[in-house]
């Protein structure tokens, strides 16, 4: 059932991903048409700077005009590798009213608009599809999206972005301190000039907000994640880590809560146990557990950026539309009809890691452990220590909301025998 | 677009995997109407003893009829969770030409006969989906098969048998010899009373089949697949993995040549290093690790056996498919366009960890390493060890083809000088 008329495919950006997409589809165009059932041809690259070589791309098929590129009429598949919020949006609706289905890697405006293209995209008639927006090339949207589709997700515990972890795996193996492993990241192309976005967790948030949306079959928007960068991690935190047999990761959690009833997503660092699974995740790789009721507990690993790898997952999606769209159907789109609410910080339940600076004198800890009575957070183990005249306990709890385990920090604070908070780590992964 | 006639399904099995299945579509009912645009339906179950209770399932649901079930013509999807050849291929076979698409957790018989099933059912319009039958839980069928389309393949390793894992972790981490690990796992309900498909490797080499042909889309069956259990490993073995920084896995291995044009598969007991990921997969946990031309390396990881982890991806495929059968639409099936040669396993290029018991006398070791050159095979490290008089050597080799290693073991069995040749194991993974 082989048909000879080519499907076409528009590529808006031609970056680092976009490049290897186009390579793909040129060298390896034979396993694509058997895959697929027919052709595929490279109809029009939209880039910015037309004057730029790029190699094994006909010149012919570049473009500064994006908008007139996706309103051809012709183009069975815009690919979307621009980044960002605008044109990328425009364009992609754009796409949809002109018979065309998407292919994105747009993490940030999937996680903003995604519910608005989806129905955009149904509309029309259309697919959107987006593996590449979280983790790379690891599959992640497909198995959960359709693999777990039978199952009940409870829980979404991942490594989403390679900086940090680059970053946090450099602090922990070599001592160093968050600027110098920051400085080696940047050095070697594993972080941005400007590394806002990973190291304040923003894009940990926005693959946070897809994830949790897909996972609980509801509605996440960016807002609704709570977000914590990492910059303020230090070697002393690692210290503590490792005496506790723990190292720290930068987390991206979603939950369902115990009663089924509310889900919260949230990025921040935490402390995780040696044993689990995460913390052998090294260098820029991601990983992502996933608790489901039946399946129990999964794990997926591998690069979570490059061009390669993303361009892997925007070809996976390729030939799954060009296969939809072949026979005339659409995959599994949006799914947000539990619409489940989606509690603050302050309802979720976790345990701090508190290292505390004190005075050295008797009745302190007293003192220290009533104020966690007082707010209802029950104590796992306190370590006390002396050392040149300065006293410091650390302070480990058990589960308890955020919002009493915040509380219980800033009471602490205010008392006369505290002379400062040193560090607040939360302990996740048990 | 929710239509209100259910889709009907009929069970073939009712035991571990299938009760669960059952539970699952009762009582995740509104959740898998929601997820797929229709009511989903329990229509029959067919079982071999109709008397015993089974909690939750409509007595008047249950036949012995199988054949008369999946001949009923108003069944839109079969679940076949009875494993083994026959009546299951018969049963499966029947389904397609009355109308339902088949959902399977069958190994036996997906490696066996795959091909011709798939092949019925394009004829018939109908699907065939089985990511139960390799690795339970894990998604693993979807990623290559989907995820990976637009990538090419290299190299499947993994654990795909948890018997086994459980035999070999207790082995590696207690001490223990095969005999009292695979008496422990029997206690424990990992093995079952007669462990041969298991620790002979036969049920790892049908997954193995399965595996490769997915994922270089060519024909490999069964008898393609080469295979060793795993009875021989000793605890002496064990000390010799941990002397190389390695531990000793049950391996499914499915490879494409370094030029591209033969594959190879199997299955056998094998050294990796520490550091490998596969290496920290415990009890009878399993994990597939990929690797890619463009993704790079990817693993998954999870229970790859049990009622609930089984039933869960047998429900990801029955959405899969009931979506599929809504929109009049047949998901991607079989792939073996590549019809790639599949070599034997003298022509894998591995590397053998042999141990000798040796004479000792001068000139041993330059009679063992001629041997080795004559074979072609370049030696990486040797360790000589005298102990109360007794003589041995440890030889590590560079990568070789197996029929050089083989050849080499063979010629020194006939040296006066090696007493015996104590172990040979392969070492991967690096």
């Amino acid at each position: 059932m082989m048909r000879t008329r080519p499907l076409k495919v528009a590529l808006l950006g031609c970056g680092v991903v976009g490049s290897e997409v186009a390579r793909i589809v040129t060298t390896h165009a034979d396993d694509l048409t058997a895959r697929i059932g027919a052709p595929v041809e490279l109809a029009g690259v939209a880039v910015r700077r037309p004057s730029k070589v790029r190699e094994g791309i006909d010149p012919a098929l570049v473009t500064t005009d994006a908008t007139a590129l996706v309103k051809r009429g012709d183009i069975d598949v815009v690919v979307e590798v621009i980044g960002g919020i605008e044109p990328a949006r425009t364009l992609i609706t754009t796409a949809f009213e002109h018979g065309a289905s998407v292919v994105s890697a747009n993490k940030a405006l999937i996680a903003q608009d995604g519910a608005a293209l989806h129905a955009t995209a149904v509309q029309h008639g259309r697919d959107l599809y987006y593996e590449a927006a979280v983790a790379g090339a690891i599959p992640l949207i497909r198995p959960l999206r359709e693999s777990l589709a039978g199952d009940k997700v409870n829980r979404v515990l991942g490594i989403v972005n390679g900086t940090t972890n680059f970053i946090l795996d450099k602090m922990d193996t070599t001592g160093a301190g968050y600027q110098e492993a920051l400085d080696e990241a940047t050095a070697l192309g594993y972080a941005e000039a400007d590394p806002t976005a990973d190291v304040e967790g923003f894009d940990a948030a926005a693959k946070a907000a897809i994830l949790a949306g897909i996972a609980f079959h509801t509605r996440v928007r960016l807002d609704d994640v709570y977000r914590e960068g990492m910059t303020e991690v230090t070697a002393s935190d690692f210290a503590s880590a490792k005496r506790m047999g723990c190292t720290i990761k930068l987390l991206a959690i979603c939950e369902r809560a115990a009663d089924g009833g509310s889900v919260t997503a949230r990025v921040h660092p935490a402390m995780i146990p040696l044993s689990h699974p995460l913390a052998s995740v090294r260098e820029a790789y991601n990983a992502v557990f996933v608790e489901a009721e039946a399946a129990g507990q999964l794990m997926f690993y591998g690069p979570g950026a490059g061009g390669a790898p993303t361009a892997s997952a925007v070809l996976g999606d390729l030939v799954a539309v060009c296969r939809n769209k072949l026979g005339e159907s659409t995959g599994p789109g949006d799914s947000a009809y539990t619409q489940l609410p989606v509690s603050s910080m302050g309802e979720v339940v976790t345990r701090y890691h508190i290292s505390l600076d004190v005075a050295d004198k008797p009745g302190v800890l007293a003192q220290v452990a009533t104020v966690f009575a007082e707010h209802g957070v029950s104590i796992d183990t306190v370590r006390q220590t002396v050392k040149d005249g300065e006293a410091s306990l650390v302070v480990v709890t058990h589960r308890a909301p955020d919002a009493a385990l915040s509380g219980t920090v800033e009471a602490l604070r205010n008392l006369d025998t505290v002379r400062g908070v040193a560090s607040i780590m939360r302990v996740e992964g048990e």
